[in-house]
């Protein structure tokens, strides 16, 4: 499929820096400085966040909170809250928590599944159809989606194949996801195949492929990006200061930075409905409370272009 | 005109980091370390090198042994020895010193070229012609190429009418020159802006249209050069560990990181004939002899991925 004359007019940003970001980090961020985040994110125009995870407190202390910020992020008007669960123990605990939409990781590589969840990719299409069953006995709102991860390769088995991502693509339909989520989980992923494989995915799912999760481990974040809305993707996850690394490359940069995404939208008059100049405060904030940790992002180095024109201020 | 749906086979880059890079650092290399920087990119697999630029070395101290330079890589079998020049009297060294391809700069921007060689766009055109009968005098194989500098907008004025920048191409190839290219001096292109303003030179000069020039001041840097790569550019600079800054921008990044553009390439099978591995190589004898100077680039941190097959090697 090659790409298309023009590019989507806009998209949907997904920040995910509370979860994918704080996650890897040493720092346990308060509770109160977590809503502040939720709060001034929301204020520079996101409309999905992704609050945390329903994980044990003792295998992630940094997300312990994250019931009481999904209270918190449930009192803003017309902002989707997400949160990353593991299992269905996790899914039931969102739902109580009124979470409008969960991320089911299912890794596309079974040896990164079993490192990560103890499970093979079909025991969390298992998962999966326990959860959507769950969720439809309970007549719960609630949005179920899965993210096949390790999407475009694995730092411990190297390759995975395409075929196998969208197997799991299918299953997961099949198996009753609301929409589903590619996710290029350590940074392999290059814009050619990102295009080819988008693309393909978009036939097997339709209007049902939701999110493109991309990081930045080797610099090819935007590139991707890029390559993603040529096919007419137009839901992105990303973390503001480009936080969340990766167990598997240390030193590494994480995810595709919110406020470079934001950046290059903008130039290219692709709205996201959100404020670079308010996310750009909101990385000091943020930073403020990450002392020592390790930031990306080239736009708050750099500065915006003498030329620049905001979509959204 | 829309992205083509296959990538080129393979594409030619030249290294510009011993000119455009170090013109900007404070460090003098020694000629020693240029000339082992020339034979390693050389056996790396790089067959086109911009070793210095004919300029004042007054103005320019870092420069002043370029015919040293030139005269150590033209002993190089099948090497394209390229040189910057300023005006008629640098095009006259680069013949003298045999050099194969010279590039005079032009930059679109009115303001950006008063400020860069006190001449108004025009004014440069007219030294482009003099310079193309300089060497018809002479009977030199010399090719002469004009690089279309602040194609993409200019730190002192802001936006640079892409009119403007085709006006100038027209005007350049009108005077003789030999090739011509688009350099994003300063980092304000976007990929959209990037296929634009490629497929419309591309028309007006067809294969005459020679080099992209991208600068990575704001992380779109890669994301441009696939970009360009879809509308079929096959001509790239770009600079070991990304050096060469911008006086308009202190504290950015220069230009792309040239182990960065290959390892993109080789991800998508686009073929450079450069050795990735080689090159980081290199990179640590560059850094060496570049104390306490910013260096960039991402591979060089994170590391190659798991699965990487590199096309040279």
């Amino acid at each position: 499929m090659p790409p298309a004359a023009s590019l989507p007019h806009s998209v949907s940003i997904c920040e995910v820096g509370l979860r994918d970001g704080l996650q890897s980090l040493q720092t346990v961020m308060p509770t109160a400085a977590k809503r502040e985040w939720v709060r001034r994110a929301y204020e520079a125009g996101l409309r999905e966040i992704e609050v945390g995870s329903f994980v044990p407190p003792k295998l992630l202390p940094q997300m312990a909170d994250t019931a009481d910020i999904v209270a918190y992020a449930l009192t803003l008007p017309d902002l989707a809250v997400t949160t990353l669960v593991p299992n269905l123990k996790g899914a039931q605990r969102a739902r109580e928590c009124g979470v409008h939409q969960i991320v089911l990781p299912i890794s596309a590589s079974l040896m990164h599944s079993q490192a990560n969840v103890r499970k093979t990719p079909d025991e969390m299409i298992d998962e999966l159809r326990r959860i959507v069953a769950d969720r439809n006995a309970a007549g719960s709102p609630m949005r179920v989606s899965a993210g096949i991860g390790t999407a475009f390769g694995c730092g411990i088995q190297g390759d995975v194949d395409p075929r196998e991502v969208l197997r799991l693509l299918r299953a997961a339909l099949d198996s009753g996801a609301d929409g589903v989520g590619l996710a290029d989980t350590i940074g392999y992923a290059d814009p050619l195949a990102v295009r080819r494989l988008f693309a393909a995915a978009r036939d097997v799912a339709g209007d049902r492929l939701w999110t493109a999760h991309f990081h930045d481990t080797r610099g090819l974040g935007l590139a991707n990006v890029y390559a993603a809305l040529e096919v007419g993707i137009t839901n992105f996850d990303s973390s503001l200061a480009g936080i969340g690394g990766c167990p598997f490359a240390p030193g590494a940069s994480g995810n595709v930075s919110t406020e470079d995404l934001v950046f290059m939208l903008d130039c290219m008059g692709v709205s996201s409905g959100v404020d670079v100049g308010k996310l750009l405060d909101l990385r000091e904030f943020v930073a403020r409370h990450l002392p020592g940790e390790a930031l990306y992002g080239v736009i708050a180095r750099a500065g915006l272009p003498k030329n620049f024109r905001p979509l959204a201020a």
